[in-house]
């Protein structure tokens, strides 16, 4: 192959950035992250830094990223500012130290902030690419993200063509890009198979100052095997679903599935495909995971569209093994699409995410540890959450071996109030929180959901606070963090009449 | 007018209403609520309870109502449960003496949910209408609400025809209701100016049990009169939109506005209408009141689209006389289409509400008085705020002859996130949050938003955090509320390191 554009090495390729510049990375999860350009650009950052001259970098991706991406800026400083999600152990702690100025979006907010000019000028996108040919068309790889945008919008564009990945890749992506007010018309989408968009990217070949050429797997890790507690969470989302489809409140086709990332996220996945009273469904989600794989081989998954094929390398190669068995049952799609709320609404998406903690009246933190720290960021919850036909939360009743409950008089950061809230899901039961009071949200989140050491403490504070339509008391609301936090055990709580 | 349904007293339709049942009213507001059948309910109530029989009753509306439908059935204790939005003060009481049991709903999700089944059966639709033909073809009067589906979903309808309002509002409406999924479409509405349904509703005359007539005037109240400090956080709002557009962050022909309710509301659109950098613009709102007549009347605003005309009894009269001027000038639309995210995404408003309170990283209360006691509710400010194209709150600094501050280290009951508030205006300044990690953004509420009362206390709160990505310590959080609580003045508040 004979491209139009330079060649260059990742060094060479990294030279070209510079200080105070913003780069647009193409991806979403570890899946489709560029793997060397931002290594080298790291190391450069770090050689700019001991001839102590400043190397710092607007950073904005899809979503995380892998171990070269956000891990290696981050060890290098490298970051100034840096939007949205990202799970990466190095960055986390230099966000959570200071040392980074993070600020977060819902994922569907990404593309459309960055058209808006808020952020100021992106000078450059870089993406990764599973085919590049020499009029500047190009094929992306495992994942979206925003990449189409920033292609679009950035100075200067370079890519990372990545042999891994096959080029027959070309067709499962679906590239759309709504106008912005005053133009803006309907996302033209009613189903989750539907294609609405262009396979590639155009990208005017001016504009493409390199590629950089590689044969790297995708950083994603695989898996914890589920146990006993995610696969009961799973097996009571499973139930509740099943449930709700017999006594007519879901249609019988049931309706398109969206799944968070993680371990309770497959088991709860799993739980679905061997539930016997939930037909084959489809799958409108963010991250397809292996979980989704098995149940596309199985047929209990029709169709998967979703923004990133996330799963394990083992499960990637068999995919790349047997591409056209997949290619009719799955698609790839920008962020902005994926979890674009006109489409989780129209669509009636059954929504499943994982809290960090929930309280009595429903409302759940799905961002920050005690209030302050950071974990990995909002990413499509909020998206999904609002407009979905069902929404519903799981956690694991307890962690840290029962130290800390997740089921609290009130969360400590909320990203999904009491109003979107409405099934709570542990491995002791459901709570379908939908037209109840406040006070009787309380008492059914203590009966259905909260572990029992912690159920006696939790009534115990519905009973000393005052009489109202929301029962709290701000100088209780707390105490059980506050316990943990200087007795290591939420189960010191003192409730203070 | 010879109908062929039966035409009651208000007392002969209340007669009908039977404990247990679910009522949905139409009306959005004051403006178009039931004004008799309700009252002839709480009578009834009363009775029943006075003769030792249980009488409550499951209520739905679109939204607010007058004293003559919450007032009364409240102060009758004839309501068991209650959805959304309500400002009455008798209903307030019973709420916040957790004698009513009341749960919220963003007003766009109203809707959709009682569709769902999940609220059970509506043995009752009861409604306003201006006029009413033998057919069953029923024009409502100054609000639609979800009027339109209550009257499809219910087993039997009651109408109050109140000649108060002309006949000849036929064609204000513009009545549309979506399919549910999986068989949901795109609402096919482009711009505020666009019609997508019908003018009037269609009853089967069999489903109408009886018309009520009556000639009273919707229960709305006037407006205080702008003061100094209402006008200053309206000549905010105004200078920085103004900024925006003139920077090229808005497109020069502006963007539809959405606006709150309310004094500060009024003095906003007021400020907009006065501000020379403000092009003419239009509405896409939920209600429409005083101020937006007056910008209709001078031109500055070319369109108002909204779910209720709630205007002082006086403006109505003006607007009566004038109809022919006005209704190529103004819709009112059901609430699932004037409040759907969807559309607010797609017209890209600008959204302009109104806080209870604001923590310093752009946290926002619009529903709770310290934690505990419900103000009215959410209403649509959540629908209208995580869709906008930029997204204003607005409080004044202080409360309370400044023993409140309305910017608090954290708020005591959250609605909407730092992940969808925007821009914060008080009659100090504006603080522009977008982009900002929340370090940045707590210094820059403090210097712009906070009164200088509060300015070296919240200060100190963020010095004695620990650094960390949220500058916040639990045991603090609520020490100003606690100080007010328990002192009478947050001034009073101290910090625990």
């Amino acid at each position: 192959m004979s491209l139009p554009f330079p060649v260059l090495t990742a060094e060479e390729a990294a030279a070209m950035v510079h200080d105070r510049q913003t780069i647009g990375f193409g991806g979403f999860t570890a899946a489709g992250a560029c793997k060397v350009i931002p290594l080298a650009i790291a190391a450069r950052a770090k050689a700019e830094h001991a001839a102590g001259r400043p190397f710092k970098l607007g950073v904005i991706t899809g979503a995380s990223t892998g171990k070269s991406l956000d891990g290696a800026l981050a060890a290098a400083e490298a970051i100034d500012w840096r939007t949205p999600y990202q799970s990466d152990p190095t960055l986390r702690k230099s966000i959570n130290e200071g040392k980074t100025r993070f600020f977060d979006l819902h994922l569907s907010a990404v593309q459309p902030t960055v058209r808006s000019g808020v952020l100021g000028k992106v000078h450059w996108a870089i993406v990764e690419a599973s085919d590049v040919k020499a009029d500047g068309t190009v094929t992306l790889s495992t994942s979206v993200g925003a990449a189409n945008t920033f292609i679009r919008l950035a100075d200067r564009v370079l890519i990372e063509l990545n042999a891994h990945h096959p080029a027959a890749l070309t067709g499962f992506h679906d590239l759309y890009e709504p106008a912005d007010p005053p133009h803006r018309r309907e996302i033209p989408l009613y189903a989750p198979t539907d294609r609405i968009g262009s396979p590639v990217v155009k990208i005017d070949p001016k504009k493409i100052a390199g590629v950089v050429k590689t044969n790297n797997p995708d950083e994603t890790g695989a898996f914890d095997q589920p146990d006993e507690v995610t696969n009961r969470i799973g097996e009571n989302v499973a139930a509740f679903l099943a449930s709700e489809l017999k006594i007519g409140r879901l249609p019988s086709s049931f309706l398109p599935l969206q799944s968070g990332v993680g371990n309770i996220a497959n088991a709860v996945i799993g739980a679905l495909g061997s539930n016997k009273g939930i037909p084959p469904f489809m799958m409108y989600t963010e991250v397809i995971q292996d979980s989704v794989i098995d149940l596309i081989k199985s047929g209990k998954c029709t169709f998967a569209s979703g923004c990133s094929l996330t799963v394990s390398p083992q499960k990637l190669t068999d995919i790349y093994r047997d591409l056209e068995f997949f290619r009719p049952r799955m698609v790839l799609r920008p962020q902005e699409i994926s979890n674009a709320p006109e489409l989780v609404r129209r669509l009636g998406l059954i929504t499943v995410n994982t809290a960090i903690e929930v309280d009595l009246f429903g409302n759940v933190n799905s961002t920050h540890v005690m209030g302050k720290d950071l974990m990995n960021g909002i990413g499509g919850s909020g998206d999904f959450t609002r407009n979905a036909h069902v929404s519903i939360y799981t956690c694991p009743s307890v962690a840290k071996g029962g130290k800390i409950s997740t089921i609290v008089p009130l969360v400590t950061h909320l990203d999904h109030s009491e109003h979107s809230v409405q099934i709570v899901v542990t491995e002791y039961g459901v709570a379908d929180l939908r037209g109840k009071a406040p006070a009787d949200r309380a008492r059914l989140m203590i009966e259905k959901c909260a572990h029992p050491d912690y159920r006696t403490l939790l009534s115990a504070y519905l009973d000393i606070s005052s009489k109202g339509h929301v029962p709290q008391t701000l100088q209780n609301a707390f105490s059980m963090h506050l316990a943990f936090l200087q007795q290591g055990d939420m189960r010191q709580a003192k409730w203070v009449a």
